[in-house]
């Protein structure tokens, strides 16, 4: 396990978690950390593109290809990888905030949007904190919760449980 | 330095240096090694796409974020890193075949192919061989020399002074 603190977000779709990812990510970079973001997507995802060399490679039978620039390096590796090992890819910063493992034991941030009609995932007492326009959910748990819109104080709250 | 054995590819442009790679990766792998391509772009490329959640995250101003579906997993991180810094990405192969660090120090062959005029970069001894259409080059140098098409032998090559 890797000695990076993560934290993890946990929502159904259509509650703004991605938004709120990017909000944290900006925050938490402007008061002068430096953050990964992990994401587990398991419908799959096609990030090089089809003619490109990466994707020529990779088609070829490469098990991992790696491109580098003066701006940027992407590495793809051509295969399942579990929760553990993508943390070794993960290098060089303080924070890593984590989308869509379920089962993971790290702390976890629940989202909920009312509109949505889904509720939660799981019961409030699995998250740290929830963040939520609920104001029903919200007074019914022990468990700080954090308006959708309220990213600089979820930031300050990610900062601490994260020991930073 | 990695302990993986790393072998370069150097040719100007229009040689057929990726077809060549693609070859010769399809050529190892159906010999039960695992490899990774390496691939220096100076230009710099676009590995995510814009709207989708990579890209907004490193919009954000993330220093790293990772994708991991079933079938693959995908790094991109944000800054320039040097060739030592990506070997480090690099894992669980036998082999790393490297296009356009023109600079490391590593075993490297040169393409060259007549009908784009530009010879070889370099001299034909800055190589351990050389795969070439030009008689000519092949016959001045003591250097081994394979043909364009050669991808067989020059997998066999490729092994040999890897060690593998």
């Amino acid at each position: 396990m890797s000695n990076i603190p993560a934290i993890g977000f946990a929502a159904y779709s259509g509650t703004g978690k991605t938004t709120l990812l990017e909000k944290l990510v900006a925050l938490l970079k402007a008061d002068g950390l430096r953050v990964a973001v992990i994401k587990h997507d398991s419908h799959g995802f096609q990030m090089d593109r089809e003619g490109k060399d990466t994707w020529r490679f990779g088609q070829a039978g490469a098990d991992m290809t790696l491109i580098s620039s003066p701006y940027q390096v992407a590495v793809i590796e051509y295969r399942p990888r579990s929760f553990e090992e993508n943390l070794t890819m993960i290098h060089d910063v303080d924070l890593i905030l984590v989308e869509g493992y379920k089962q993971e034991e790290i702390p976890r941030i629940g989202i909920c949007r009312k509109a949505t009609g889904k509720g939660l995932p799981g019961s409030p007492e699995d998250y740290v904190a929830l963040v939520t326009d609920d104001e029903d959910l919200a007074a019914s748990t022990a468990v700080p919760c954090f308006g959708l819109d309220d990213a600089e104080n979820i930031a300050r709250f990610v900062k601490d449980i994260a020991g930073l």
